[in-house]
């Protein structure tokens, strides 16, 4: 059964109820059909993918003037992002720093005491599951209504052609075909690995029908294993990390790594480097019952039913491949040039098909750029630098260069830091803003760590990294400053708000009157 | 007694006991000299007082090679903001966002039932008490062994002439004076304003020594005023707001004015407007019993045991204008050009003394631009316009024009704001980011607010207004961007990081498309 939604205005609440329901009898094919069927052009561009891309992508084509279509297997739009990847994982990390906040200070001021208390993972996933339809219901509403999109929903497309794709029983065709079909989760191949309670990000959330225990493995030591592996210890379970190499490679300043992780340890995060998962084994149930694990130090056996394996994305590049013929990199991913053609004329490829970055704003901007060349505007989209952010317990932001990648550049690099670099340092009430206020009076370890790198030479900054609240967001826009050349002079010329996340502005200030600098 | 500490290398630790003991013998003189008695050069500055101003304009001044000498009454520098002001508001904000989030989610998750509980105010001021020292021994500690300043601490200094200032029995002499005398609270002047219990920011840290009853009135309705009284609601007390004419009208953009108020409301805060108190009653021990408060319904009475007055500062001008006469305003202030000098010569005036706006960028700028002048630099400083922010139980930060002054100035702007302007926008889990996620899924209404302001025709960001967690600092650079002419088009080509506090980027880039631009 197909339904016409073309001539329905739905606000959000009736959206949200919409999508409840096709997301509870998803056996029953049933595709809402989005189409305006009084606009006789051709399409410019048919989006196969309604994620971040895709709708991104369909809406500047169709501000630019140009007639798009999304079609999406899901029904709703917005992708794997609200569904079960970075809303999810934002709502975990916040439990993970309030959790973190509320066992710091039990029996303090008015705060409970959690101490020994292992609070439940299956009710916050319970949380999530019941509330994601409503950013998905905001996405539906605001691509209809406000950004006039035309999109299939609720069904898989099926591509026939450059030009010609097929989804619940209708051909449609367009002069370009812009594939955004995402990636998945690796998943484990060792012994045991198909074993219930053994999750991905993606399962984790789907799936997850019972109350871990109270020992949790945690497979990897990127982004994905330590966001979700810090929200695990937080709720009160011994948290091991299983990482073939290194934890947190991806955090280049290792004093801003080494930061990162003697706070996680202090949270009782164990953490096993140089080790590698050899196999599962079975509860005689088909739920995992232990898991072993070769270390340096030889095989150790831990008794868990909840591993969660962190292991990276594989695009999803199979249909394109076999069907088109578009080339393929080394790690399944869509190769495209600047322009995200892929190798068949034609046909483009964005978001997390194409490879990494796969963060959210490359999943947007390549569908934008999509966009604009078939619009016939010449650009390059080709990303090599960003900011970037994680969560532990804490947001940790970094952006430019590592200190050690600058002293390798550089001639003299200065750098600005709080704490303050003494023996005692750590241990005081600074750097202290919005969220860190109680650990800077009551806990002053657990108040952060910032660093601003700076040429000597140019007076530049050439690198800046923060670990504790609130400094996320200006790490977008104080990354744009940087790229133009941003200096201590400048930065220090600013205007704080003060107490700051960042203490950039005023570290600089006390040092810029020095003709030749000096760290602070 | 008076100790030379300059061959004294205390650490941080080592600083913070001197400081306690020093306060808490404050009766007796006891000052600090760390003079350089090697240097044989004339100061080219004595600052007077060692607040924010006098300490950044010394740093400044020292790091261009001048010689410099801070004298301070206080046994620290850093002024007011550490000891009483910003940094003890920033504790008090922190545990009313806190609090409102454990209230809110109360019996939910882990969280405790606080529903009725009210918790102590006076244990979170002995936390800032007992913690303050912290950030003062860093003050002293930095301000030696890096910045390498000559203060003199814990004793008051006496002009004698633009030249020379006596302390503790010395008298020093230099080419310029600079005065950051800052200011202090205004003070209530109606009958039984003397009354124990009756507050401001300055006494409420320094005399609270009993845990206040269940009612509480605030008077006034600007920053200080808010930012205390949403903390004591969220403790649990009833709150009400005597205003003389309306709330918060420092926040020009309607729109977001109402969006806090709204939320202060729903918290449970009475706002009585067009109000003011008559006079106090005393409990026959001298302590505050009942406010009478002339309303526009005719008299009301509250009977309460703990006032707060927000009124205000009125700068330290007395001595300066007494022994120098230099030229002071109508509201109290030393006046200054842009070089920062008074009406004498040789005599500058920097921070809360000059004037508002009394905020921290403009006290250590002001220090800096003094310090950049007394070295023969040309320079100018008046400020006129700065990215702000307040707190209530959220972050709210604003910079530009409102809608109603850009809708004045620009003949077509367009707005991009989130949650989405339908009748059930508010009631949807967007905006959402760090630490409003518990609320996006749970209570949507309370995930926060934001708005974007174009020029239709320029393209250029003329105002952005924000309401929630983890924009504050954003704000400090997005205000450098858009006094550089920022345009839709390059927020929205910048790299989000997603979920990022402000949605500006993204949202930006879902309309960039388009030629004549259109509200989101």
């Amino acid at each position: 059964m197909n339904t016409d939604i073309r001539n329905e205005h739905w606000s959000i609440h009736e959206w949200q109820n919409q999508i409840d329901e096709l997301l509870e009898v998803s056996d029953q094919p049933h595709a809402l059909f989005n189409i305006n069927e009084d606009d006789t052009r051709e399409y410019d561009a048919i989006f196969l993918g309604g994620g971040a891309g895709g709708r991104f992508g369909s809406a500047y084509l169709r501000a630019m003037g140009g007639r798009q279509l999304i079609i999406e297997r899901w029904p709703f739009l917005g992708g794997s992002c609200p569904h079960n990847a970075c809303v999810p994982h934002h709502l975990f990390s916040e439990c993970a720093a309030e959790l973190m906040l509320q066992r710091t200070m039990a029996g303090r001021l008015w705060f409970q005491d959690l101490t020994g208390v292992v609070t439940s993972i299956k009710d916050v996933v319970d949380v999530f599951r019941k509330g994601r339809v409503g950013p998905h219901a905001i996405m539906n509403y605001q691509s209809k209504e406000q950004l006039d999109l035309e999109y299939v929903l609720n069904a898989e497309g099926t591509i026939i052609d450059p030009h010609t794709v097929e989804v619940a029983g209708r051909r449609f065709k367009a002069k370009n075909l812009v594939l955004g079909l995402g990636a998945r989760a690796q998943m484990l191949t060792c012994p045991g690995a198909h074993l219930k309670g053994i999750f991905s990000y993606e399962s984790l959330v789907e799936d997850l029908d019972y109350e871990p225990g109270n020992t949790v493995v945690v497979i990897g030591g990127s982004k994905t294993a330590v966001e979700y592996g810090c929200f695990f210890n937080a709720t009160g379970r011994r948290t091991i990390f299983v990482v073939r190499t290194e934890l947190l490679k991806l955090i280049h300043d290792l004093e801003t790594r080494g930061f990162v992780i003697d706070r996680m340890k202090e949270q009782g995060i164990e953490i096993w480097e140089g080790s590698e998962v050899e196999h599962f084994t079975d509860n005689g149930h088909g739920h995992v019952a232990s898991v072993q694990i070769r270390t340096p130090d030889g095989i150790q056996t831990v008794h868990t039913d909840f591993v969660f394996a962190g292991l990276g994305e594989t695009p999803n590049s199979e249909m394109a491949s076999k069907v088109l013929g578009v080339k393929i990199g080394a790690k399944n991913e869509v190769l495209v040039n600047p322009q995200l053609q892929t190798s068949v004329p034609h046909v483009y490829a964005i978001g997390d098909l194409i490879g990494g970055p796969m963060e959210m704003f490359k999943a947007r901007k390549s569908g934008t750029y999509a966009a604009r060349h078939i619009m016939g505007e010449e650009i390059a989209y080709d990303p090599q630098d960003w900011p970037d952010f994680m969560h532990t317990h804490y947001e940790v932001s970094w952006m430019g260069l590592s200190e050690e990648a600058a002293r390798a550049q550089y001639e003299n690099i200065i750098t600005i830091k709080m704490p303050p670099d003494t023996p005692d340092g750590l241990d005081v009430a600074l750097p202290a803003s919005d969220r860190t206020m109680l650990y800077a009076f009551l806990e002053p370890r657990m108040s952060g760590f910032q660093k601003l790198i700076i040429d000597e030479a140019s007076r530049r900054v050439v690198g800046a990294h923060h670990v504790g609240y609130g400094a996320k967001d200006s790490f977008q826009y104080l990354y744009q400053l940087m790229k133009q050349g941003l200096t201590i002079d400048q930065l220090g010329d600013m205007d704080e708000l003060f107490l700051n996340p960042t203490h950039f502005i005023q570290l600089s200030r006390l040092r810029a009157g020095h003709r030749k600098l000096k760290n602070l």
